[in-house]
């Protein structure tokens, strides 16, 4: 009956669902190795798995939409057969909050934790912008000292060291602290000033994107973009805009000479000059773990757009030059970013824990590596694959097989087509290095041939005559039971005939 | 003015959604550790990681729900704003059956392929019944050859030795067609009774739990359970019902046995006879492979739930015994299970595919394997915590802990407390084998204290008087200079004391 039914339904469509896309093969595993090196860092130096659930009550991922700037972005929510709201988690700092306010008694303080996983934006897809991504974060929950953020700057270092970026990132650093000094000293305290505060706060974090003179409009009456359009500013007056704006630029030749800098623009502010003592206190305890001023600067540009931070932030930024899309040639840019963040578990508990940590663009690390060729770029070889001669015998192939893979390498047996010449084809779509055959003559001989594939496409671009063709040894018959040393020999060759 | 807002509403309660979980430290590595050993041994023979997209179109996951018999088993599914229904995923075969018909012109055939990751199930949660979990599977879509069948046998035998498991699995194999052809030998064949044959798997399915009284039942008229609930039966007159009975008894004392019974059986159905052909082929296949008839067992009565699958269908069961909740001792059971279902593609494309596959129950197999000892088990050591004795010197304790980690040794700063015993609690929580202390005299003398923590907890559970302890070695003072030596010296100590 069942049956009948799906038969009368029309066929649905094979396509992932708008804005989601699938991972195939050698882009799954160069993620992967990438998180692994990543993980292994952070488990190094004492941070801890933790894997939450990727559904969460909306009641408990709350407001904290983590940009309050895109209006359209959301979660992905239905509502469960007891009428409780839940969600897809949009990342994994929503979910700590959580998970540590529920298990804070039986997790040591403080908690150190690492989160790997698939997070969910209900926006608009668009080129690059998908709505299901990677994140990796690790963070620090429970301490309050500046060594706790140092400790993060220092871990990202090593992290992208242990991926091979080692003297090509930086890490720009600043603390909220000091703009919302720079605010009150500008005479923007107190909640009455909290809407054209995040106007500020936001309209920095485009200081890239907008140069100068756009923040400087944003910080006034406001900006008209190149479409036209026109977006509201912060309405400040023009020394108020100046002492933001002598904020933005206050970055000097040294972190000492920042930090002076900062300590005039802030004037009385108790919250302005402890946050400029925490940015000196943060850059001597790199210095002391070897991340001098070249490599951790003090930039008040740096301000991430994330409302919820409350001290110290900070962002991991690749040095090295890209062309991008339009052909112009840029820095890469940043790769990961962060901050402390001290009042989300309070929304549980009443009680203000604090908290530090960074998220790493997964996806934008992981170019990053391509472009600089560390990782596997889908051309990595394939398996050996052992051919099928006669269809009555699966047996032999697939003891074949057998026996590779025994001796570590890797290989399939061409269990698709009948055919030899689409065996051959199916092995070239696997990028496989080696063929195996043996023919029903073969066997009765004791022998087997061996197809070097690499070296076959390689001449077959080559070689123009025929005669050339079959001179070549890009084939040898060799005997059964040396099989697994002349692949591997064949392997070893190819592998070093390949290499730059 | 949104601050106020979130200030004014009540506390949001810190809770995992009901019927979630989440994993913490060690589970979250173990598991980790098992994929890893896993997906080596799947890449091994030549299958490609997939990575597809946790949400589905309703439409693209169709009817097929994995188990029809538990009807309010479904997904979790909302409207997109464009209004098309999408769901997470329920398994893994669904969404492979979609990106196989959406790539197939790019994918290689056979396209080999695993997959790794959560899926969700919208049923009710119960003790041990989790609405997010695990699946880890591996298919060959697009051959119909029973050595694709073989492949998948042997490479989970395979993989259950990687995991040290070895002499402790069957394997059950048993194929659809028998079946069929024992259905259609006892006068079930055709639509009309697609109902019945419905019944009478879901009815050997049992055989497990109800035993064989309790499955000739469900094959008849139906059945009274304990509670007094009656399940309606398939309604088969007695010779039907005891044909189906011969079937799931078939099994003889060798697999060439089984096979010649089953001949008998299907009497002259050609679907049956083939059946009967496919299965010795895949015995004599897994014999050629090492793999002898003590392993892989010609079973009549493993029939797997699912109404997909459409010829070989096979189980691996662990045979060891563990003490059940119930203090009764019984074997593990099965920790994976697959077979062939040819038409799961075709619903999208019209073509039936062949194709053939594995799913690990994930979760199973990590408890069989913590019965084992086979994993650790969260009672492994932490990292050296370097503790703080002045704050206001970070910079000593930041740098002894990088020193250790520059050597290899997983280690950490006491970032929380400021009290030393608190300090030295932490240490304990965090499982920590040395705790590192230099007070402002070691300092000045060049000196550093350890704290054998793991010594300190034996020797605390042993020593009777006060005069035994202080005379203990499980605190040594060492010069500055040697701190990585030192550390290491006292690891290698307790980790060879600590052995059994």
């Amino acid at each position: 009956m069942a049956k009948d039914k799906v038969k009368k339904a029309p066929r649905p469509k094979a396509e992932t669902p708008r804005g989601f896309r699938d991972y195939f093969g050698a882009e799954v595993v160069a993620r992967q190795e990438m998180l692994r090196t990543i993980t292994d860092v952070y488990r190094h130096w004492g941070f801890d798995p933790l894997e939450s659930s990727a559904v969460e009550t909306v009641e408990a991922l709350g407001k904290f939409l983590p940009d309050v700037d895109r209006p359209n972005e959301g979660v992905f929510a239905w509502q469960d057969e007891d009428e409780t709201w839940l969600a897809l988690r949009y990342d994994l700092t929503a979910p700590l909050a959580r998970v540590y306010a529920q298990h804070r008694r039986d997790l040591p303080n403080p908690y150190r934790r690492y989160a790997v996983g698939p997070v969910w934006r209900n926006e608009k897809p668009g080129p690059g912008r998908f709505r299901q991504f990677y994140q990796c974060d690790a963070d620090t929950v429970g301490s309050g000292s500046v060594a706790a953020d140092a400790e993060i700057c220092a871990m990202l270092a090593e992290t992208l060291e242990a991926l091979g970026l080692a003297d090509q990132f930086v890490i720009r650093i600043n603390n909220r602290k000091v703009l919302n000094g720079v605010m009150e000293a500008a005479g923007l305290a107190g909640d009455d000033h909290a809407h054209a505060r995040g106007i500020v706060l936001r309209a920095i974090d485009k200081l890239d994107r907008l140069g100068t003179l756009g923040v400087y409009a944003l910080l006034g009456e406001g900006r008209k973009d190149e479409s036209g359009d026109f977006t509201k500013g912060a309405g400040l007056a023009s020394e108020q805009a100046g002492l933001i704006m002598g904020f933005v630029e206050a970055r000097g030749d040294t972190g000492a000479a920042t930090c002076a800098r900062l300590g005039e623009l802030v004037g009385a502010s108790a919250t302005g000059r402890e946050g400029v003592e925490e940015l000196a206190q943060i850059a001597e305890l790199l210095d002391g773990l070897g991340i001098g001023a070249e490599k951790a600067i003090i930039d008040p540009s740096v301000v991430r757009g994330l409302g919820y931070y409350t001290g110290p932030v900070f962002e991991a930024e690749l040095t090295f030059e890209i062309t991008d899309e339009d052909g112009n040639i840029r820095q890469f840019g940043s790769v990961a970013g962060g901050g402390r963040y001290d009042d989300l578990v309070k929304r549980f508990t009443g009680e203000s824990v604090p908290a530090t940590g960074i998220s790493i663009g997964v996806d934008r690390l992981l170019a990053a590596l391509r472009a600089k060729g560390r990782v596997a770029t889908g051309e990595e070889a394939g398996p050996v694959i052992v051919l099928v001669m006669d269809r009555g015998d699966m047996a032999s192939p697939m003891r074949m097989a057998a026996e590779l893979r025994a001796a570590g390498i890797r290989a399939e047996v061409a269990l698709g087509a009948a055919n030899m010449g689409k065996q051959l084809k199916y092995a070239d779509k696997r990028q496989s290095p080696v063929a195996v055959i043996q023919g029903s003559d073969e066997r009765e001989q004791g022998v087997v041939t061996l197809k070097d594939l690499a070296l076959g496409a390689r001449l077959a671009a080559e070689i123009e005559t025929r005669e050339e063709w079959t001179a070549q040894p890009a084939q040898v018959s060799v005997p059964r039971d040396r099989l697994v040393e002349e692949v591997r020999a064949m392997l070893a060759r190819a592998q070093g005939e390949g290499a730059p």
